[in-house]
């Protein structure tokens, strides 16, 4: 099957292009009775937008989502439920320049490989625009997890090469980065100045953590909740790598360092990250994944045209710096996204007569 | 779906325990009229065999490979193909001992939440021994992938936090540790040393590059290549990181450093590691894989027995001190796997009038 | 997975209710570059509109369709398709009254059973409004076909006992049946007649033919073409009964007279309907479907109401006669939706170095 | 994917080919703790066995199962299950005078137009040898199901042409054809020794009830009850059609004899066969299907040979006279485990906080 379906039991796929009428989701397998409404997902979609300052884009994308179906009088219904958010404020004419240019670092040259046609208007299906829908269905999967008392919560651990040393959480909201180091967002906010100036772009670490996750998700042997995490995190477009717990810490680490002891309150450290043998231990899942810098950049680059042959190309327009911190929401999207599909799957082989 | 298959088109289910009656694996979808006989399956079971040396079990393990269905006459018929390897030599009467307590950094705590009951005997389904019948349906996958001039290499890049500095690949075969630098591959062999003898184990990272890989290959947006081989290496027993090209170093770098320049012969540079927008290049794939320690040692540790009390706990017996190099091969496996069903699924959606 | 999916390779979900914002599909796995827009699309659901005459509704459904994504300058891109048609003349209202009544030979009663909840309005999901969403991929899927010379066309054969006894297809658009023997159409004018004014409604058979299909389609064991094209006739609404070839006649002949004798033609007949072992054989496929009667009628029924007292029920309003000949475009189009997706799957696997 | 796997969380694949080594099922989904050994197994296996009498063949067949993985101290432990069953008494040789033409009726020719190459001894895959691997993981279905107070039964309610107008359930195993008629049982037996003495073979209807199925089982809208029960019939080498409750007689009903009143005990009829809108009733399952005859007959039929040359065929050696009654655990063992998936299916979504 093609690629734009995530999840076994909850089940979602995105569709629409950058520039093309909408963009959306279709979510199959919620359970029925759940509430959810526009006001659920405009939550979620919020999070999304470019939150201004320094790092972001002007692009205005109100991003009012409907909900075409499968909800009734405010609750599911157990059928499909398909969310549309219009497409508005594209200035498709900006991108005709480019379309006979592959950018580099962009998909352009891979999706005329693989398909030999292209919609090239601000990058089309390989936008990050597509992340609308992931993040849309990201709202009924929380709600579905609401329960359960989970928590997720993805925080900017690294931009620029500047690190947080500082996990206060609570003071996160008050820099733009989401960073829960007030002094290293001082100090990315001097890197992200300096970059934007240079016509560069940055990229860093984002650290998703979820909290109350039941002992017993995950299916082994191929779809591990870890693996499954990996797999969902690393289909973010800029993102390059996955750690888990202590992650490639754990290469250097000899096993009587890095094995949990066990405990009657649990663990008592999570080097595992709250994944055992590829299920949820109970323990805070600790993810980091790696953010590349945004290929967009307004420095000069070498690259060929459609025919082949070679060309130079520069980035119009105004970009953002770095996918973090938009990038950050759909990392809880994505992490929660899973989570809902893996609960739902214990439900079904969880056996009590 | 339980989580025990891998793969769309072509899809791999193994099966089996470490101590039960066999381990294999049953292929559905691969194309009629491969080449396929034990001795392919052979060659591969082989190199997942202890290597001896100073870092492996002396678990004899003939494992030979018996191939139930699928083939006639030397060839693959399009039908399912089932793999089945007897268990020799499994001392099951040694776990008896450990069969109450949770092994710290082992799955024994969470299969027993997840399901209630659980095959105590050398790890049951969350043994490294499952992994053969993922190294026998690579066999097949490299079958299909070797008209396409696809080669994999899995080598040591780091141990006990020894890193290799060089590349010398065609040189790896000379010491035990598949690493492509020779001197490196003294260092580690000391840091064994030191490390068997405190009843202690190690870590590393693995680099597997895939080369001659076509472009197109990867389907986006949740089925990127680079997702789908994130998923299914982060799906091996000890890995808790996966990156690809320049990987978590992306992070630090801007977008003018990072992005691959686009030249006639291809890129100037593999920072990508071989994948743009979930969809290969045509530059060689890079992936490393973080491996954590064993995390059976001989060392006492703290855990709980199955009633939930406290207790301690020292494994017995001789135990490998790291899982590379053995677990290289199945790094290479998984790549093999993701390749030769991504290829099936290109062939399938290439509109060739 | 939830059950608004179909296919493997082509793969389309639909959504909606019958009284919801709109009805549409979700179509992944379409090959790119294949001329396709609304146009295509309005052809297929026009021929799904009531035909007027004695049989339909007066429900009037414009159904305009709007294609939201996947496709660029008048070609598919490879990337999903949302097709949405909005709800009009969808009077809500009419339905409050029998919303505390379970509709005898409806889904009212085990909507609810499954799922504690359900949008009453019209059917809701079980609606056969749903069905745009299938006849819309299904010009999609036609498009793929088309290239190969596959036709596919839905010849009503038996309506309310009468049977056709011809088969002049070319001529079945001269009655409002779509039936192939013109005095059958005559004689079935008069049987509606009767049925409509005792408030009643009839069932009857269709029949359809897909000829140019390709041998070598359908895969064994349980993806059986003939077991696909099986379940996805089955899962329209009003059909109880599938049959394939000479279907339930098969089972009164012996082996001599049922085999089709192979000669360098082909086969001197097809009693098999084009498959054998579950692989198409190069004849025309030939199915048969029964269609209930529609189970709205006027005439007062034996039912409880949502709280499980004893109650009568009495449909209101015009309803349509029979689902015939509305629904013979459902069975083309499902039928077009198997054999796209199991052309794909056969491209896949067919192996040609 | 390929064909050889049905169900969606209770997933079945079968693999194995008449005179390969052997056959077998791989069964990945089902709950941990559920009893299950090879006696289970073996029940249902018998039940398949040649029956000796005048209808079946004398290829001895001691089908002893052995179960290789996934199950622990005699219960499952929610891993995968395989299930192997040596190839004996398969005497290939008989076949080689064969392996050039194109049996009537059979896979043959397809097999070779799919692949291009075939395994022809004894119908290779295509032979109902492989549905050893259905009937022994229905055994495991059945264990999920009994709590549920499910009973299967599969009745020869039609053979060569002479109805079975009783259901005297109970009397069934009285006669060689599982006929629940004694008289038609007689008549059929008088049946098959004039069709045995003419070198031919017959057909018949199957009559499959299942009794004590829950409400809310199935998945609209392509994943219906009755479609997945569908499929999985047709699925069945030797089904030629299909029919549900009432079936193809509802097609000659009126609404208001074929809608079931609805009563407070459930239903005063049963034309719907326990499924309204794809979803079960709570009233018994009714399926029936047509088996076409045996199409090994030994009468010369006209065929081709593998060069597409004009030839005469004789099928040499002792074949049984019908499918029935062998087929018919096979059909009770297909609606097993359809049943067991969308029971598992209907855990996962049904909300219960």
């Amino acid at each position: 099957m093609a690629g734009n379906t995530l999840g076994d039991l909850f089940r979602i796929t995105t569709w629409g292009e950058s520039h093309g009428e909408a963009v959306g989701v279709t979510i199959d397998g919620a359970p029925a009775g759940i509430p959810f409404t526009e006001i659920h997902v405009q939550a979620w979609l919020d999070r999304r937008k470019p939150g201004g300052g320094k790092i972001s884009t002007s692009r205005k994308e109100p991003d009012t989502a409907t909900i075409l179906s499968g909800t009734f009088e405010g609750k599911t219904t157990g059928t499909p439920i398909t969310i549309v958010v219009e497409n508005q404020d594209a200035h498709s004419g900006s991108y005709v320049d480019i379309k006979d240019l592959y950018r580099p670092g962009h998909g352009d040259i891979t999706y005329d490989k693989k398909y030999g046609i292209r919609d090239y208007r601000g990058g089309g299906r390989a936008s990050a625009r597509e992340t609308v829908g992931r993040v849309a269905a990201a709202a009924l999967a929380c709600e579905i997890l609401k329960p359960l008392g989970v928590s997720i919560l993805a925080a900017t651990v690294e931009l620029g090469g500047v690190r947080a040393e500082k996990r206060a959480y609570e003071k996160m909201g008050e820099n733009p980065y989401l960073c829960p180091d007030a002094e290293a967002a001082e100090a990315m906010d001097a890197r992200v100045d300096a970059v934007r100036r240079e016509g560069d772009s940055l990229g860093g670490v984002v650290e998703i953590i979820a909290d109350g996750v039941p002992a017993g998700l995950g299916e082994p042997v191929f779809e591990k909740l870890d693996a499954a995490l990996a797999g969902a995190l690393m289909g973010i477009g800029a993102v390059k790598g996955v750690e888990i717990g202590a992650g490639f810490d754990a290469a250097r680490m000899t096993g009587s360092e890095n094995n949990d002891p066990i405990i009657p309150e649990g663990f008592s450290s999570n080097h595992a990250g709250g994944v055992l043998a590829g299920i949820s231990n109970g323990a805070p899942l600790v993810m980091r994944v790696a953010v590349k810098p945004i290929p967009s950049i307004t420095r000069e680059q070498v690259t060929l045209n459609t025919k082949g042959e070679p060309a130079t190309i520069r980035t119009r327009g105004r970009h953002d710096v770095s996918a973090i911190p938009r990038v950050n929401v759909v990392c809880e999207a994505m992490v929660a996204l899973v989570l809902a599909d893996h609960f739902l799957r214990q439900r079904a082989v969880k056996w009590t007569r």
